[in-house]
């Protein structure tokens, strides 16, 4: 009993100091997921130390990282990719490969790092961050915009890739070397995974739906949906893809405009049902995201940190670098003027969620050592700070 | 990863039978809360042992309790229970002293129970489940009758009662005795956390409200709440009160009825408001929950009960007499005719939540043995099983 309610002013503690930081960062027009970060930098060992990172709070930060990625598979509006068409396509290819390559390029020759190192580097950086994009866009209200379609188009698509590319880094991270069999045993598992999952997924949603109709249960669709994602996380690890990968596979099943191939009729969803899971699932999706980016925060130890050695900060700038260079470079041959090049091109380089998994399994992975994290980590943080700024005065030299 | 990955399978495997089972019941007409129980007792020691109840589970079941309890504070409305006036104070009077004293009688004169252990007998069964109680007269469509208005009174007042003795009882068997300073500084505390907690909880919700307001931040709601009952369950606790209370005394707050003393005009809670809380808080009453229940059952080992034991079914038959009897007695001398004299009093006999926390709390703190635990969960069920069929006929005799 005591003990329990220990663990409540933890989570309490947690919570709020998150919501907290959230919300100053918001109100400084900076990312909230940054301050739910710097809450967790200053509730762990990096400065007060009063928070550890324990297995409740493993498991809710676990439980916070696939619903999120369930959201954001969710909003995954594939007609709307269609509609932007190859120029989203050719953005989110480009901006997947030159971040990749460039970065593993740096890490590998110019830092000496170890192969499965450098590609984590450059994996870090592949992926933008559709929540931080989306939320720039919409405050600038440019979101119905031609280059806001590009640029949501083109994050849903990188993020695909990222997960996938994660999944196999993953994968090579556990044998430790690279191999083209492993490779190809990887993707033919995740390309599996990512198209009968969702199939497989949307005829779980279909039955729930129509119970759901049948039977209006109170806490029937909050908990089934719970369940779903639930279900694919871990059905996802024991296929070899990382569990985030099963809630961003339900997430899309769910979303509205999915459908399964070879014309199955009765995918047909309707739109107040849609509603409904948006309704249900945001309060869980909100309540235990905080956990995953908290408890990154926690996992941090800046003081063990040489913050006078070179070499993070020389990774840091190199890597930033290629991160910002690898995203803008494919925008250019765009045919839209300079400006929107760059609007394009700028707002995809904020890297979140995706990226910080990725530097947080190759860190927990024992892959990253503390000062390539670090650096990495410090990479997102400034990716996420610019943008913003920079898209505003992009558009007010439009006008 | 893999670790976290075995705890999703046992979170889905609690979260789905809970609901399976709880279907299951809801078809045949029986409460769902008895299927989640009878979950509970298949997955864990009593029959196939695929379940442990560990800290995260514990967790989760105390999360699901203190927010049930809120629900059931949120629920309650001040002017109604004035409404069906003293007719209510009567049967909840009389229902809550009747089984408590006759209880505790049986158990300590005809089976030589220690008085603590007696008390707690009396305890298990002075409060009606409301939930039960509500869901079968809206089943009936009797929620909006003379009875069905007394019924919810009373219930919510013995509720308040029942919550009030288990703080009290608790108490004393921390200490082990009963005195009477014992009594009245716990007293003390409980009434002066219940005159305060909700005012303070009111004055934070204020808070929320303006904020929300003024900012609409999208999981704002759900999650200021769940800190808000995080941080009153904490504070219930801090106070020697069990955590429930503070879950309680939160809902009570936030009910759209409630109001400060002393005419504080900023008390007024919108609508819109109190239905906002109720969408977004209820996903994750209804996710939650089910963990409580299933964890009664999982702490539940059948296997080491002597069914052959005379004591437990003497006990039980016994218990389960002063049960209904103290309930029925008191709607007696309603100024209304027999038949709904008896509607009233049958319907006040489901016992619930509010017993197995009792239960419950007796067993974990090592005041109640299996035998006297599993009469009193027995009683429980019959309780609960019993009056949905019992009131049916009651209606069906009266036309």
């Amino acid at each position: 009993m005591e003990h329990q309610s220990n663990i409540f002013l933890i989570l309490l503690l947690v919570l709020f100091s998150a919501k907290l930081f959230g919300e100053i960062f918001r109100k400084l027009s900076l990312p909230p997921v940054l301050g739910e970060l710097l809450a967790g930098i200053i509730l762990g060992p990096s400065a007060l130390g009063w928070v550890e990172l324990n297995e409740v709070l493993k498991l809710l930060a676990e439980i916070g990282i696939i619903l999120l990625l369930f959201e954001v598979g969710f909003e995954t509006d594939i007609k709307r990719l269609m509609q932007a068409g190859w120029m989203s396509v050719v953005v989110a290819l480009a901006g997947f490969v030159l971040p990749f390559i460039l970065g593993a390029l740096v890490a590998y020759f110019l830092f000496d790092l170890d192969l499965i190192v450098s590609l984590f580097v450059g994996g870090t950086i592949t992926a933008t961050s559709i929540g931080i994009t989306v939320r720039v866009l919409k405050d600038l209200g440019k979101r119905e915009t031609l280059e806001g379609e590009i640029v949501v188009g083109a994050a849903v698509l990188d993020d695909i890739l990222g997960v996938i590319l994660l999944a196999v880094l993953y994968e090579f991270s556990k044998s430790n070397h690279v191999s083209f069999v492993e490779v190809s045993k990887v993707m033919l598992f995740i390309v599996g995974f990512f198209i009968l999952a969702p199939i497989f997924a949307k005829i779980i949603a279909i039955l729930i739906q129509r119970y759901h109709a049948s039977n209006e249960i109170p806490g029937f669709l909050p908990t089934s949906i719970f369940m779903l994602v639930l279900f694919f996380g871990w059905l996802a690890t024991a296929l070899g893809a990382p569990e985030i990968l099963g809630g961003f596979a339900a997430g899309l099943a769910l979303s509205r405009r999915f459908f399964i191939p070879f014309g199955m009729a009765l995918a047909a969803q309707d739109v107040g049902f849609t509603r409904r899971i948006e309704e249900e699932i945001t309060p869980l999706v909100h309540l235990f995201t905080p956990f995953f980016f908290v408890a990154v925060g926690l996992s941090m130890n800046l003081r063990q940190i040489d913050w006078s050695s070179p070499t993070i900060w020389g990774l840091f700038g190199a890597v930033l670098l290629v991160a910002i260079l690898g995203k803008v470079i494919g925008s250019m041959v765009l045919p839209l003027s300079w400006k929107k090049r760059l609007i394009v091109g700028v707002a995809m380089v904020p890297r979140g969620e995706v990226g910080l998994i990725f530097a947080e399994m190759g860190r927990t992975n024992a892959i990253l050592d503390n000062v390539v994290y670090s650096a990495l980590v410090l990479v997102i943080v400034v990716t996420t700070i610019l943008p913003p700024f920079l898209i505003k005065l992009l558009y007010k030299e439009e006008r």
